[in-house]
């Protein structure tokens, strides 16, 4: 994604501190608290411009959507949105996945939603694959057990990585597509990058994975 | 695949028992007493006009080859080609898939080879598919602990619903291409089947999954 520095963006997320939530460090363990009722919470990492978890907000209303994006430049196309709609289920985050454990308490959350993830093709850069171990081990510290990541990509080296990632880490595949616009999975909300790269042809792969540490 | 029914297929395989195994139950836990050594037996289910097998067999003289097909009227040319080549390492059973546990001993086999089985697309056929849960089970039973299956398909429903059984059942995934003509991976020996697919285009899935029950 190209990004074009805004300098009026951490002045737009200050002004709507209600959406984008400016200390989430305060809100640990107390999501519930701020959303004002018991949903399930479901976070996207890599929110981006916003239309997948505004879409699912829009969708699941009895559900708390969670949204995080690093780049401030990229969040406010999401906060937007928000705004416009004011959408009582959805927060933002403008932090860093890897401090994910610093905003959301042991098995605060009971979904992960990856999406069209950078793919950090060169293997020096292995982990900073949203999918490499590290990240899953941080995912399974806030999911509630037997919690799942929904991830899709249209990168078919991302793909094949996070298969085996998943695998190796003990996650347990409960739906792959492999194409997916052309699937009978019903609901799909598209990102801003899906429709630009479905339109050209371009297949999306989707799994479902989900931890296996619920007490037998 | 077309059978057509060939009245001299019983009679050519009879004629050289020394490649097709007229009696696999004799040798239940004495294959390696049969082909003379102690290498490591790989197995393909589903072996059809041979093309695959007879090229492993060629590309590892140090690998047994055991290649097991229902049809007779198929496995003649399979049968056709060892003959041609008098492969030392390569065995032939004109045998149904289901019967495995007949022919071969606890742990007597090191790989398991699956190659564009019959998807048998409907779901009240599922059973069928040579990657159910029941052949896993098989597979298990035969093959060394930690022993692995290598299969590739260009149906696309088949693979998905493959990843997801080999996950279910607790199989680890090690490698998986969704593109293998367009990978890097190296020495691979086309079927005849994959020759005429990727010919027009289609795309070969690849998958190894490894059996998880190796002593800790």
């Amino acid at each position: 994604m190209r990004l074009r520095h805004k300098p009026w963006a951490s002045d737009f997320l200050a002004e709507h501190s209600q959406y984008a939530i400016a200390n989430p460090t305060l809100y640990k363990g107390k999501w519930n608290e701020l959303f004002g009722n018991d949903n399930p919470i479901h976070i996207e990492v890599g929110t981006g411009k916003g239309q997948f978890i505004v879409g699912m907000a829009q969708q699941n209303p009895e559900i708390n959507y969670i949204g995080i994006e690093l780049f401030d430049s990229v969040i406010v196309a999401a906060l937007q949105k928000v705004v416009d709609l004011q959408l009582p289920n959805l927060k933002l985050l403008n932090v860093n996945a890897k401090d994910l454990a610093e905003f959301f308490d042991v098995e605060e959350i009971d979904r992960v939603y990856l999406n069209f993830s950078d793919p950090w093709p060169k293997t020096r850069h292995i982990k900073r694959r949203l999918t490499y171990k590290s990240f899953l081990a941080l995912y399974e510290k806030i999911l509630k057990k037997g919690g799942e990541i929904h991830f899709k990509t249209d990168n078919q080296g991302l793909f094949e990585y996070s298969l085996i990632s998943f695998s190796e880490y003990g996650l347990m595949l409960k739906y792959v597509s492999l194409d997916l616009h052309n699937s009978n999975f019903e609901g799909n909300i598209m990102t801003e990058y899906e429709e630009k790269f479905s339109e050209k042809g371009q297949r999306i792969y989707r799994v479902e994975a989900k931890y296996m540490n619920e007490e037998k």
